[in-house]
């Protein structure tokens, strides 16, 4: 299958003239160019030479039933055909958070915003105003979107990182203002003690401790049930909030991934899936909490607008994505994934290379080393095991198989065992075109 | 034209269960109830009881064709079909940058996001990361939506603004950081002398001094060429960057409003029309500034990813809508607001009150007073004056014309005199339905 071409070439050369790097997204920037696509269905995704390629990428986690599926399709071009946008109010909004709230317990109301970094920014801020406290506490290297606040740490690295026991308040960007990072504090994912005392240190201070259950960026290792418990805890005794950030991992359970807890967190980030493939983002919790939202009740605070927020496109391909995300289809998702990941176990003993898969649910991540990393300084990837990562990915890319650059590969309900097969094949293929490198 | 009824007391008793307040976004809340809307095509909106509205909203001056345009409806439907969302690259995304870029002299580079938040967001952090400096100034009582640096002071008021010499940085939610307010300098609108002794303060630090040109919560009043020019020079002198922001304002002239002033910003953000009815935003500016976002340059500062970012449905609607905004569409715009405007001043001298008419190009706004506000402090609306406005607009929407809740109207290009014949009526109705009011 071709993967480099002039046409590539040329897109690329008129795309840098006008986007810094020809890029809108970091996460499609390649060398030497990026990949454009022409058209999607289903899991297939044809590239502007017609070559169809299985798609485990699928918008970053965000279509999870594969792409232009047919009752999405109608169901919002009919939408579309009555209008987009109105200063007024829909019934899509209100059927698509009944929908959300009456299927997740700890669900009392839900705010919806455009994207994850919104749904983040909006959960902080009412953590915020709701507790009348300023800082905030996550998890070093967790990703929750570009809200400044959201993003310190996120890429710390061992030349910054500092001391386990007091990590650094890390900027992502340079000119983070000082009083950004001072509100942010740091702590190292799934370990209980050390937690527990950087937390203790400025209890009294903290608004929300957030945490992301299965980090994308911390590994995909799953948070433990005696960590996120500890936190409930630890947040109950010092008036401060737990804050589930399921913009990604909501699609690993049919109730989210705090169903796999004996907790509820206070408030949760939402997005990704539950637009249907359309831009969304949301954050939901207690009653008493969102109360502060409503700009007619006792305790209204948080005063929030958004031009396209809860539009009725995005509200009525969430609806129709998330009734078709049934309680069986949920199942039948999560089981074809551990399929996939028993048969790239299998492809990486007939390799012959070390490998370890972490995720939950219908996301993974493929990790080449014997034993999975267990926290985020384990599993901080250096220069060269990045390069290894993108040999690895560009192989999978010619082999027909696309992935999120993490090495991580998210499946969609329209998977069949067909495409599974085609993908532990692809893994094989580019397990044997690595082995030499990772042996160096 | 009926307007409160049973179906939306019961849809609004079923919202409340599930969002805060019943309502996804501040603007569309209404006592006793929202409404809510059926269908909508051009500038005619129809009601859930089937009563058509015209609609001088335009989502908060996000359409610029009204809604439902056909060429619209039929490009972006072409493109729901071939998928909405990828993890690769899309020439749509190319076509609208080029199309923005060889639009505006100061557009070298653009970036997409989702919303006009994020758009500001991504303009200060471009901003803070360019020029290595956290603080940024920005007009008391300006608008730039939700990110907490860019919305301090947006809601002040006469207890909390301070000496016009010195406003305070007022938080807009409760909780903000000591820190998040420090950053931000707050200056009086369109006051040189005063605005340049607080810059003066806190020379070397400021990153950006931001302006939006026409702002619509500062009584919709031009900046004048003096107040940009003085900006302008003062950020040269200061190693600063000028941001306009645009978001809403971008629609006023071919060009931007931008082109209504002798310099050039480095920076700009933008939203609304660029999407065409769809979910979008975006900063644009110089080469130099906006070469930080590159990831494979020399001087790549600021990573910035977004799941829906330049979503191949938000590009294609916006190519759409800005190709239909050629410059003969928008001289008709134009002319068709000044029309408008002309005959609701007749209105207002016909029913006997005080009115005053801000804004620019397509967007106006109406005072109740003989002499526009130049300044915040002068526009600022008390309880008394907000009672009178909503005795207004519902008695408009009761006429059959949508306006945006703070007395604006915005056009598209769909409004053809006879609408704007039945909005002067309505005028008049209105401003007599409340001059007894106004006396008092």
């Amino acid at each position: 299958m071709p993967v480099h071409g002039k046409m590539e070439e040329q897109l690329y050369q008129k795309a840098c003239k006008v986007l810094p790097g020809g890029i809108s997204r970091n996460v499609v920037y390649r060398k030497p160019h990026p990949y454009y696509v022409s058209e999607a269905s289903g899991c297939y995704v044809t590239d502007i030479h017609g070559v169809k390629r299985i798609d485990f990428a699928n918008n970053i986690a965000s279509l999870i039933h594969g792409h232009a599926h047919p009752q999405i399709v109608e169901s919002v071009t009919r939408q579309i055909s009555r209008g987009t946008a109105f200063t007024i109010g829909t019934e899509a909004e209100i059927e698509l958070a009944e929908l959300i709230c009456n299927r997740v317990p700890g669900f009392g109301k839900i705010r919806f915003v455009n994207s994850g970094t919104e749904a983040v920014m909006g959960m902080i801020k009412t953590a915020r105003a709701y507790t009348g406290k300023t800082k905030i506490a996550k998890a070093e290297g967790g990703y929750h979107g570009s809200y400044d606040a959201a993003e310190v740490s996120q890429s710390a690295n061992p030349s910054n990182w500092g001391e386990i026991d007091n990590p650094n308040s890390v900027p992502h960007v340079p000119g983070t203002p000082r009083g950004v990072l001072d509100n942010v504090v740091v702590y190292p994912f799934n370990d209980v003690e050390r937690t527990i005392n950087i937390l203790n240190r400025h209890a009294g201070e903290i608004a929300c401790v957030i945490i992301d259950p299965v980090p994308h960026r911390i590994g995909m290792v799953q948070a433990t049930p005696e960590f996120v418990e500890a936190l409930y805890t630890w947040t109950r005794m010092n008036n401060a909030l737990l804050c589930f950030d399921e913009v990604i991992c909501f699609r690993v359970d049919y109730e989210g991934a705090q169903s796999g807890y004996n907790v509820t967190p206070d408030l949760t980030s939402l997005g990704k899936i539950i637009g249907g493939g359309f831009p969304i983002g949301a954050f939901a919790g207690r009653d008493e909490i969102m109360n502060i939202l409503d700009p007619g009740g006792n305790d209204f605070r948080f005063p929030l607008s958004g031009t396209f927020s809860a539009n009725p496109v995005s509200m009525t391909a969430g609806k129709i994505a998330l009734e078709m995300l049934d309680r069986e289809a949920m199942k039948m998702l999560n089981y074809n994934s551990t399929i996939a990941i028993r048969q790239i176990h299998e492809a990486g003993k007939l390799a012959g290379i070390p490998l370890s898969i972490t995720g939950k649910g219908s996301m993974f991540k493929v990790h080449f080393r014997e034993d999975a990393p267990t926290t985020y300084r384990e599993s901080y990837e250096d220069a060269a095991l990045k390069k290894i990562m993108t040999l690895f990915l560009d192989k999978m890319y010619e082999e027909g198989i696309i992935m999120i650059n993490s090495c991580s590969c998210v499946l969609s309900t329209v998977v069949t065992q067909k495409e599974i097969d085609i993908l532990s094949e692809a893994m094989l293929n580019s397990f044997r075109h690595i082995k030499p490198f990772l042996n160096s």
